[in-house]
């Protein structure tokens, strides 16, 4: 099995659950991991608002959720003792939501992610600016940009 | 009574209540409510992660209630029949949440919401940006800044 196979969908979905007193109220669900990003999926009923669209706040828990994932799973996979926080983080509302939807984090530049593997190894703490999509179908509905600090357990 | 003074602390809790599904969930509370501005208050334990500190989601989603609060306030007093949603906007967190965390929306200066009046009155919607204060005690805890529309029932 190659280095990080098993801190899949799974491994993501324990983590979200146990770690999110929220979560489980949002509904979330991780849909797929891959060298391409996470999805993480939820639905509608226990984030809409009363036009029938869901609330941007949940739409924004669900983004922030999908980079935290990300960057769980590298620093899981890379065995860095770390864990990771959101430091900042701009959305843009394109398209009301009205049914399930997804949120795509999508993989960083590489050298984005050697400079935070850098920095971590230098100073037990880095950064990385961390892109994700949200997806109802095929339409993009929010686009979601945060900086997350990544920080050595023991620093 | 002066105009508007009953579209206080139970009509935005209500409207906050009934309009949200995950609301409860979060257990947002209206505080206070005044010239001011609005201010809502919600517990750790159901927006508490893994660390015992508040989930970003959450801070943003009780931020992002508290600036539509105004708003919606602001309609109302104004009976514009008009419904705000959120367009854009960003968080910064700089300290982290450990209890008890209240987001305090500000009063825009009077410019702005004499534009967003004339949009209305005009075109039927207009925008506003609004900031938030999250609180905890006295401690900037983050910082909310959105773009609101209102956008007229019967545009």
């Amino acid at each position: 099995m190659p280095p990080g196979t098993h801190f899949g969908k799974e491994y993501l979905q324990r983590r979200i659950a146990t770690e999110f007193a929220l979560a489980a109220h949002i509904g979330v669900v991780v849909e797929s991991v891959d060298a391409a990003g996470v999805v993480l999926r939820a639905p509608l009923a226990p984030n809409a608002n009363y036009k029938g669209t869901a609330f941007g706040g949940s739409l924004f828990s669900v983004a922030v959720l999908a980079g935290w994932a990300w960057i769980t799973r590298y620093l899981a996979t890379e065995a860095f003792a770390a864990d990771a926080v959101i430091q900042a983080s701009s959305i843009r509302y394109l398209a009301p939501v009205h049914g399930e939807f997804r949120a795509k984090s999508q993989t960083p530049p590489r050298a984005d992610v050697e400079k935070l593997a850098r920095m971590l190894k230098r100073a037990g703490r880095g950064r990385i600016g961390l892109g994700v999509d949200i997806l109802q179908g095929a339409t993009l509905a929010a686009r979601f940009d945060g900086v997350y600090a990544a920080i050595a357990r023991d620093a």
